[in-house]
């Protein structure tokens, strides 16, 4: 593939506008770990509104981290409002094998054509039919017993699909790739991974190739965590030196760390 | 008491789940103090699927901070739908004196039967049908103008109720104890009482005795503040060496600092 | 005017309780932003309780940000009781030039009277009937750009404008003040905007002047963030010193520090 750095360029270029629909407890570190990469996050979701905005951003993401009835018509209105004015759009299915509510609003979610997908592995587990024992928004599962799963959901909903973990994956149904980069305190912040639903988004805007896109997004992520946990003393300090190496981070320092390999 | 390391190791090998309805403000740094202590939270309060959700939680948590006409169903079902499965919730009384809509939704909750109720002085005082002057989230009264009170309520309503400021004071309505642990920069952080609801939660959770794990729950939170504290210039500092903290106390460290007085 | 630190020791001997309508991006940045400088935040919405709680606080804030059909009653009264009981309120008209709603709601608030309002210049110019090209939550124009739009929307509102961005402008419609103190890297950090507004809030409460009021509010913002900077590797490092600062700095290092141009 590409060079990442290329993404990562183009993306901090355009600035992309990326209008999320995400959760109470992602809004704010979303924002900042976007704001931090160089793109420009609206969270903003009003069904009377949505239709309008979505024509002046470059994408959306949808996350379906703290459900409840009234936001799951604002979910669908928009991923429809996306599709009919052909902008990008990432699904992000928290938990969604907990419980029937989840599965269902996930059913709903990916018959609107997502163009990426990105959960853990119990996410993707579940997403795809098969029964994960996701406790919750933690993954109980490991990535790689969720790769078959990952490519059965590309291939039925043409959807890149991402799993992310110790080593992500990332499939479009016929490519595949693994970016091993990242480190293991990531998971002791909360909705770094929500966060980075965003950054999909982002890094797919104006992009053609939403399979190199996405893993670009990933790779830079997993770097900059890196550099971060290197400065770390905890998952406090974590998320301060996450944000500043997102921001901080070049185009040819992510090429030299980035670990990606094509399958 | 037993070693309050005893529930802190407990506590970290069981990760329990804790279901948590909180406020906007908390939402966040309650998931990252809870991650950072070893528990796993999750932000589910949807009413179509909370008395699923509940039966996979080991506790749950209930905050009134940024109530409204719609949040106050979901909590009522939500507390109502933990004692049908036998789960245990603590609930959070956020300036429950300070006007009548929330008076009204303290006393319908206590009559739920929460297994703990951790608030300020002065929202203790005012649960208590003792009225306090507080002014809003913050505490007016200090902790001992409130320790009657606290065993009242916990006297009649079952509960264990902790009252937290300078000088932690917890009851069962029959024992009681005091923990001065902390220090006085952790008001200047916002929501940090609510996220130590959650930790309480997770304390609790698959726990006998509510009193004792309570007291160490308390004396935990504490003593990462007085860590924290000496690493920290300000608010903003003290927040992060504090989730650090969380993150990195040994049970010896919380067993060589705590100070739990027996009353 | 008067020493910038009247107005900031005025504050903080009063501690004003502060009711903030806000965005979910900006609830907890804002109350920390709050707390650290020394006044008294509290996130209330819920209709039956506002025309009770104003009457306990100082003054209102209302942000438009994460908008929707709900929380549009709760703004609007919000912003009535507030002037049935004399309390002064600001605006923070986020992105209001993006959609027709925001276009709407911002049209409807301002006719409720607010006594400061506060927005970039592309908020300013939408406001005021000059059509910007904002592309979201960000600023696309210069506060130049906006000076003579701010101008205009005092004398028609009366209320004090405030435009912020590299130099701040600030009119009642008759005076007139910049204030360049701030640095670049503030608007990588998310709803700092917004957090300002709730602070502008608590400066303004018990003070006769609210154009002074606001531009000391501005000054004490601009010179934490540049104390901040200086020790800040990006912008999560920045987010943490910037709380830090507000907290520490003192009203005789504010005034030596303040460049306030009066016009």
């Amino acid at each position: 593939m590409e060079q990442p750095s290329n993404y990562l360029d183009a993306m901090r270029a355009n600035a992309p506008l990326v209008q999320n629909i995400t959760n109470y407890v992602a809004m704010n570190i979303m924002a900042n770990v976007m704001l931090a990469a160089g793109a420009s996050p609206a969270m903003v979701h009003a069904k009377s509104e949505t239709p309008e905005f979505i024509q002046i951003a470059s994408a959306l993401s949808i996350n379906i981290g703290t459900l409840d009835e009234d936001w799951i018509d604002r979910m669908i209105l928009a991923a429809e409002a996306a599709k009919a004015c052909n902008k990008p759009w990432v699904l992000d299915p928290v938990a969604v094998g907990a419980t029937s509510l989840r599965r269902d609003v996930g059913r709903r979610l990916i018959k609107l054509s997502p163009n990426v997908i990105r959960g853990n592995a119990s996410e993707i587990l579940a997403l795809s039919g098969t029964l994960a024992q996701g406790k919750g928004v933690d993954s109980a599962d490991p990535v790689e017993a969720a790769e078959d799963a990952a490519r059965a959901l590309a291939g039925e909903t043409r959807a890149v699909v991402a799993v992310t973990g110790a080593t992500d994956f990332v499939t479009d149904g016929t490519r595949a790739a693994r970016v091993p980069n990242g480190v293991p305190i990531m998971p002791s912040v909360t909705a770094l991974g929500c966060a980075l639903t965003g950054l999909v988004a982002a890094f797919i805007a104006q992009q053609e190739d939403s399979f190199e896109s996405t893993i670009a997004a990933l790779a830079y992520y997993g770097v900059a965590g890196e550099i971060a946990a290197a400065k770390a003393q905890g998952p406090g300090s974590f998320q301060v030196a996450f944000l500043d190496s997102l921001h901080g981070l070049s185009g040819s320092e992510l090429d030299t760390m980035a670990r990606i390999e094509m399958l």
